[in-house]
């Protein structure tokens, strides 16, 4: 499936086929899809959870998920959240393999660009993992899965139900698995005009 | 190209063509591609700023964008931002081609959802940023252009510049062209057993 077929058929389903299981070896194709999407300074900083127990999917979908079909039924459920001190913490390893001045030069850098700006680290954080879900919601088209990224559950209870280390940020769900349902049209597109602007917005 | 060569190939690419120039065919592409991106609630809150002046590029390329050359040599330079208050602001537009119950409930979510949660507006606003991203970065790749993601700017003074509306916050820009230099080796990738964990992080 070429780029632009992927990125139109993209849409988020609400019914997957519940008996459908993903094999090891796809999971392990988006999840090395996934890890390719671009970081500044490549620092990485994503942190994949496998939601894979049925007991806690289930207890996720009823108790703080709003009894959405796709937290139990989906053939992967993965929550997407970030390490917002990953710059603190031995940033040479993102450079190992660069020449050594220019690994110099770029962790050098990571220092002074994130300290003391934390609405910079989370902002970063919140668009890494935007870059990574639409990377594994294309990947999973082009292996004949369809996917749907899902924020509407209790954010903070998710996170303390899966022990979010201190320094990591919450993110959405992306569910993948076989769609059962045909998608509604899209609901009400924005035309270019309202959403590009050149040069200056005023 | 497909999807999945289309993430391996893609890599931050430096140095572009600064002669080639991209068609009105094709950028129109690229954004009909851009804005196939997912948003929560259909909300489309992105806003493209297009960086078409050759000396508007210039000097945020020599004051406030640390001399990077992408800044005037790729073909196309588009700024992400988005509009954090899109919500309140005629929510109705998302929804138009939807059946009415179906739009009443999703617009029905939208205002409590966001309510009185900045964190969730600016986290919502920026994720959708990096999805739009990586889907302009993946089209251009199948495009036959490469692209580099650049947060390396003065992010307040380049939105002094811009005029930045009250409502929107800033994003990273893209720079889209022709690369005529082979990027580096990927430097330092983690293994998937250090951002993918099952069920608990603890």
């Amino acid at each position: 499936m070429n780029v632009i077929e992927a990125i139109y058929s993209r849409r988020a389903v609400k019914h997957f086929d519940a008996k459908h299981r993903m094999s090891e070896e796809e999971e392990r194709k988006l999840f090395e899809a996934v890890i390719q999407a671009p970081t500044s300074f490549n620092i990485q900083h994503w942190r994949f959870l496998v939601l894979r127990d049925p007991e806690l999917r289930a207890k996720i979908r009823t108790e703080l998920g709003n009894d959405q079909s796709q937290m139990t039924d989906a053939s992967l459920l993965v929550l997407f959240t970030a390490d917002v001190k990953a710059w603190q913490k031995e940033p040479q390893r993102y450079w190992k393999n660069a020449p050594q001045e220019v690994s110099d030069l770029l962790v050098g850098w990571m220092g002074p660009f994130h300290e003391g700006r934390e609405w910079l680290q989370r902002d970063e954080a919140q668009r890494s993992i935007g870059m990574a879900m639409q990377t594994m919601m294309l990947a999973a088209q082009e292996l004949g899965y369809q996917s749907c990224p899902m924020i509407g559950f209790d954010i903070e209870k998710v996170a303390e139900l899966v022990k979010l280390p201190e320094d990591q940020v919450m993110g959405p769900m992306v569910a993948i698995g076989k769609g059962t349902k045909d998608p509604w049209p899209k609901p009400g597109q924005l035309p270019l005009s309202e959403v590009v602007f050149e040069n200056s917005f005023a």
